[in-house]
């Protein structure tokens, strides 16, 4: 396995913590109550810093003479390769709580499956971020329950919502090339075998939520190879708003 | 009087219309009707051709290398010195009508005094945004009447941006020193000379419309001094986002 494999598989993977870590922080200032302003840009730092070690490691892979920040700031729409649930429009308040919980509840179980990486330092980031997803996990699936199983408006919002992001889960369990020689080199684990776990932990949640589960529908694809929706290029003009105003800017 | 009054006379006025004309134009492709989709951006596309014409002399008299699209693209938010109204987020379409309808309403009389000015090249500027203005104002005055003499719904949303916009209007008059300098030398207008033309034909409009007249309410001031509202990082972030993408990029 060569060293671009290695690369392309960590700037996925930071690429789409980075993305929703974004979308995480619009939120801020912005919640329903004090408590959710404070817990979501909680999570919302979590996944930078977990983009952050992963875009650190990337840099050090590719030897090119480029930062982390210049990875996270700095590179084309087309250059970017989350998938592109991470990059919606957050919608109302039980749209972004229900596109994190599916998003997380995949990533708790990649991370502990990523704990015995053959690569040591993807699995010691890993370990940080398997014990920072399962609360990711805890945190949303109770907003999935309260708001799902609680008002005719709440449960209509959640059903909305459920609808809205179906189309989008189906790239999470992708594999191409890239991934297959990471697969085979012990790298990560295969998306596709943890779909029967994150399945039946998405279907107990969306039953306790009183929720119809629609878990595949008309999928959409193309962000991991940098195929984006219009709302990317909107997302990244605030993204890189400062690093491209003042170049070479640091703390 | 310096060449500072003069350029900073320039730039007020440029920022006025790159801002307007780039609001303007994030309704292409999302207008309610075709026609008014090829309206609305040939509106903005006036706008925008009259800063350019402004920030082109702008940077001749600035005389410092600086090109248009420097003075268009490149500088931070606090040196955009444009009025409040033009860079409110657009609301709905009545709500961006009826901006238009009351900046157009006082360009209209400030472009036809300014056809006199003593620096010829603003008279001959002022002489082509003349025209152009009389059809905005024309364009826009006839959507005014048509929405609040409309339905009950589209009445309420009209009243809804005339109370929305009222704070906005006092700035439209606002004299400070540097235009005291711009007023005695001839170079532009006294803004306040227009305000009894400019209410005459507000409410005239209003009251085809069967609008009541808000016209001067908490008045909010600050961005000829570049104290601007919290939209306006984002705004910018969008529109420099090419520029500041690409550096030096020409077409």
């Amino acid at each position: 396995m060569g060293n671009d494999v290695l690369f392309e598989t960590l700037l996925r993977l930071a690429d789409n913590h980075l993305i929703l870590g974004h979308r995480l922080s619009e939120w801020c200032g912005h919640a329903p109550m004090l408590e959710e302003d404070l817990a979501m840009p909680n999570i919302a730092l979590d996944l930078i810093g977990q983009s952050r070690a992963l875009y650190a490691y990337a840099a050090e892979i590719e030897n090119q003479g480029r930062s982390e920040d210049d990875l996270a700031f700095l590179r084309l729409e087309k250059d970017y390769h989350n998938i592109l649930m991470v990059e919606r429009p957050n919608g109302d308040f039980g749209h972004t709580m229900l596109r994190q919980f599916l998003f997380s509840s995949f990533m708790v179980l990649f991370w502990e499956r990523a704990q015995n990486s053959t690569d040591k330092v993807l699995s010691g980031i890993a370990g940080k971020a398997f014990k920072e997803s399962q609360y990711h996990v805890r945190h949303t699936a109770e907003w999935i329950i309260r708001l799902g199983d609680g008002t005719e408006e709440s449960h209509k919002r959640m059903t909305a919502a459920t609808a809205a992001l179906a189309p989008y889960i189906g790239e999470l369990f992708e594999a191409d090339a890239v991934d297959q020689s990471a697969i085979s080199a012990g790298i990560i684990p295969r998306a596709s075998d943890l779909r029967g776990a994150w399945e039946t932990q998405v279907r107990s949640v969306y039953a306790e939520a009183t929720l119809e589960p629609i878990l595949d529908h008309q999928a959409q694809t193309g962000g991991r190879i940098g195929q984006h929706t219009e709302d990317m290029g909107f997302l990244l003009a605030q993204l890189q708003y400062v690093q491209r105003t003042y170049p070479n800017m640091t703390w």
